[in-house]
């Protein structure tokens, strides 16, 4: 009997430890701490017949300034949830080019293999340093080659980008050591979008952002963006513990997920930039994007009051951005990601208004949005 | 003019400072560690035509042996992203009547206007708590009065719950106080069941699981419960700080989210138990449920390898569950919730196949799924 | 041979099994979630002789308007690391009053057998209760009965409870609905002051501080608080997953762990309130408890720069309270708690100042403190 | 008209951001998912005269086939609470080396600085990298120069190293790529230990830990280690957003904070290896770590029954090791870091005996502690 049991209970316990790898004194595993490779997916709706992607302009590596080596950006993205990076290493400064052997092209060529086996979209492109403003930092994306690019003269090496059909982004155009004072707009950069050498603005670059810049976007007609210029690795700078942090991404309202559409919706302005809490953009695109995230159930129950009835619903946001949203009496809801909570509404205007006080469609100025019932 | 701009700023920054609680003398907020007051979504799929609904049908407050005011019960399972539960306070453990005026509907009267203007079903249920195994603890749910179900003959007392039209549930069958060695089914159940007032086990009750009492709901054709008999507040005995964290659930699968649909679903078995990272339930159910969460998308690269062309995609877990995944080699994918992994597969086939560790179908069966390429 | 092995098998996987609970087809625990029953330590440094002790004292629980039964406020201090608590319920608030038993001292009662168990200080304590102010809400703590003190009449409620030994505490003065517009003192206050029949004021009560209580007690000599007013579940109201995060707390610097020697801390003024990351309190108390919670290391490195010699060290926080530090230039170090940075310091004077931007010892006034090298 | 506009703007705007460093429209910063760059402390207590440092002597960078610059590796340790680091990389093993220009010194070179300033303890090491096993992989602490350790010959590579007085790690000797099937001892380590060319084993490595190992190490007297071996960034692999998640960390029990006493202590055998929640080597250490990080207070409360007084009392645990504790029945405690719990012992024998579940002195031996009463 007892033999019994205990060869039964080895038969079993051994089954159990061969699946589920019990105690052997020869090897054990212990991922207690250890984080798995898995994807998160960042949750936040198509809108108007686009898909929604999310994508950073502006990474460093070791073959800049950056302290990584190139597939590790890919790698970070992808565990991110993004779908679209550039790598944008300094042509003008290489500190550790008495370490490295490359031209300004290795770094794009080392990530694009894991690039391609992780479904990560990797844009090549450079950014062009130069110290003050005007002219200062500029990216140059969806270039060939960014050798030809270098050049002692800014216009000359943006030109020499925009002869490969470059999309030029003006990088952290409020940054103090390049504007301590103002963040001024310069006849420069009015010379430079007159001859088509001027298609975005970094409106939020790392831990900054700069309102003024988010209205020469709207009034100049230049696409927006939020970019991390990342240089040390991405959870050294960023916490990204907890799943609705993230670093500053640009969002891009795209025909697919491929480089062409993703350069077409650079080029036509479809972008929202989200860092932190805030998502800054075209009027337009922010209020389709909180439309769509933020849903007014069916009222499940009914008060009246003098005359009124009083709808109660479930405000729902369906999407991984937080919103707060402002009514005119001046009172704030926090609706988390992926939350919702309960709102009363008249049953004759079956609506509610809010302003979205993170919702920024210019330097002063919220989005305003009425949610119908369903 | 000038005035008039100046009263615009002012009302501007007034509106501002009220809005984010600005330096004001004699009244700052400080929300730094509080909690908003929002509900969680719970994202689980919808399967074959029914609702997912979660469910909690075993819970305590002080009209019992439990520490909570009744309505708390209805906030907990609000903020929780619950949509049904049921207070099944004992009709026979009162250790706090010396302190409480009530009879044994007062815990649901005191908790259902809570319940309406929070969109939560609350099902009228009650506990009868005879000691010794058989017959031990059942809940009675979706009755009308339960003080006429109070009686010394625990068959009487289920007989006058069932004359309710209620569902009787046999709670944690392998509580060790009530069989400390062995898990075991006696003819007292066989005889309850063949009288039709026998409807459910609960296959896992706060930190515990009883394997064969899987088995019996299989075999029996009984409906599994995951409950939580929660006597403490929620968050004294769980951690629900991460997102994916949750108390035990009972997930129903109902035409809508009404009493009716629940109690429907749960007298024709349509439900599965969700404990830790475990679903356990009838294998066509727990099938529906993988297949409707896990999706293997369009392979974005190929290889060729000794004629064979290998696919590669991403694999999905749209679900709040996570999934871990054994291929026919041993080899595990843990896929987290809202995660996504890249996954290899042959273009033959296109599909993969896994066992799924976390699905239990019987005591040691675990679910097998075929997931089909999009 | 192997049949002797999977004996052996099975008797070391058996041991296993037992020390750790594996696969039991009768009985599993499953404890991912669980919360384990400890208490967390919070980590102050104890100052001029006097131990360093946790306090909240306002409290409500069922027998007012809370919403849990006495003993879980036990708990509850117990696990956050709370020393003293006390359970101040309404006199004239009672709105379950029509499903409970109880006179005023029934809460105390209840909750301080538990409160003997988990070696937590029980202070008997009762909250008169007058809408508007004044008179407004007061604590009485240290009370012998609560029956006796119940009176419609603010001044005589007050004497009843002072002739008992009370120490009366102001709750929340600058609360809107007691006070929308200005928190305000009154002559009322004066006159109590006058009869030693206020001791002292809540400059923080659950979300809300008020910066001029803070002058007000430092200007009258009456001791400082920071309480929570809690009536939901803690866990329910604040998110305290992370180990910093803790509910309002009033510190108290006691002779030891003791009723009488919280008393005559109270009585004598020496506490500091601690609410989110602010601490508020008299200048010698704060400038006592920084300068014990923050110390500077010996210099580790040194460098000379035109004929000045600097030193660097690690800045050590070992406590739980974080510290804003702001140098005379205005640049500010986040030194999180039981953390450390570097600093760098002129070989000279060997020692830094700063400015403790969330430590209050007026309405507008921060302490500075002068922190010398070891 | 709109110059004294924005003029006026400005200056209310001025004026707000002044007094609460809010909305500049040149310039904002915006922190929320930012980490601040500090050094957690990792609270473990100093033993028997030394002090508790910790280490890893485990470390790649992009000069062999890591993923980060060498002073990242500084800037992760620090920042982690480590006190010394060796970055090892491999000698044989370079497939970055088209791309860089270096010799085997160059990331000690580069990352020196960085250990300079923020005071981590740099040891100069190697890995000597030998496919099979034996002679399989080993580390080189304390060496002056890498380059001519390298050798086709893993005999004349240790003896180059030793000749610089090196202290010698057989690496991971259960990787299962090297010993598949059983983690085995060969002649070639007796010979290298009887040459005095082998110092210590990898107890733990990566997320890997061999018990047998652990055995040799005791039996052989051998130091234990417990190391990274991290190649990615340290984040990317390790999920340390918990402060009590790190690294496989080597605790060192040295004289002072030194190279000098570092050195000694290792090779003393002065080390315990902590990786996940377990605790690993020399019973006299791990006794005396133990005994030093749980104390029993004074007991608050005293029982009788029948004939035995029974005294309640708080078991502390002041390190950020998290203790499993088993008593003589079978019950467990989780004693989580800075926590305590409530514990009963008799009067008579004043004091509690356990068996530590996650300190192993052997393969299948748990430490086992008497704790006296304080």
């Amino acid at each position: 009997m007892i033999y019994k049991q205990s060869l039964l209970t080895a038969l079993l316990l051994l089954l159990f430890s061969v699946a589920h790898g019990q105690f052997d004194l020869n090897h054990q595993t212990n991922n207690l701490f250890i984080k798995p490779q898995v994807r998160q997916q960042i949750l936040i709706p198509d809108i108007s017949g686009y898909k929604t992607l999310k994508g950073d302009f502006h990474i460093h590596t070791i073959f800049s300034d950056g302290s990584v080596w190139p597939n590790v950006r890919v790698e970070e993205a992808w565990r991110e949830g993004l779908d679209v990076i550039a790598i944008t290493d300094h042509l003008e400064y290489q500190p550790h080019k008495d370490y490295t052997v490359s031209d300004h092209n290795t770094a794009y060529q080392l990530a694009q293999r894991k690039a391609e086996e992780m479904n990560v979209i990797l844009v090549k492109g450079t950014e062009i340093t130069k110290g003050e403003v005007p002219p200062g930092h500029f990216n140059a994306l969806f270039i060939d080659d960014a050798n030809p690019i270098e050049n002692k003269d800014a216009s000359l090496s943006i030109e020499a980008a925009v002869k490969q059909g470059a999309f030029i982004i003006w990088n952290h155009p409020g940054w103090k050591r390049q504007q301590p004072d103002t963040t001024k707009w310069w006849d420069y950069y009015t010379t430079l979008k007159s001859k088509n050498m001027l298609h975005g603005i970094e409106v939020a670059n790392s831990n900054e952002w700069y309102p003024v810049a988010l209205d020469w976007c709207i009034d100049k007609e230049l696409t927006v963006f939020g970019n991390s210029d990342i240089h040390a690795p991405i959870n050294l700078k960023y916490d990204l513990s907890n799943r609705h942090a993230h670093r500053p991404i640009t969002l891009i309202f795209a025909r697919d997920k491929s480089m062409q559409s993703v350069k077409e919706a650079l080029f036509e302005g479809r972008t929202i930039a989200w860092y932190g809490n805030i998502i800054a953009g075209k009027e337009s695109l922010l209020s389709e994007l909180v439309s769509a995230s933020i849903e007014l159930k069916t009222a499940f129950r009914e008060t009246k009051k003098k005359g009124n009835t009083w709808c109660y619903a479930e405000l729902n946001n369906t999407s991984d951005i937080p919103f707060v949203l402002q009514d005119k009496d001046g009172n704030e809801i926090v609706l988390k990601p992926l939350s919702s909570v309960i709102v009363k509404f008249d049953k004759k205007t079956a609506a509610l208004n809010y302003k979205v006080m993170n919702a920024f469609i210019g330097s002063e100025r919220r989005l305003e949005i009425n949610i119908p019932s369903l």
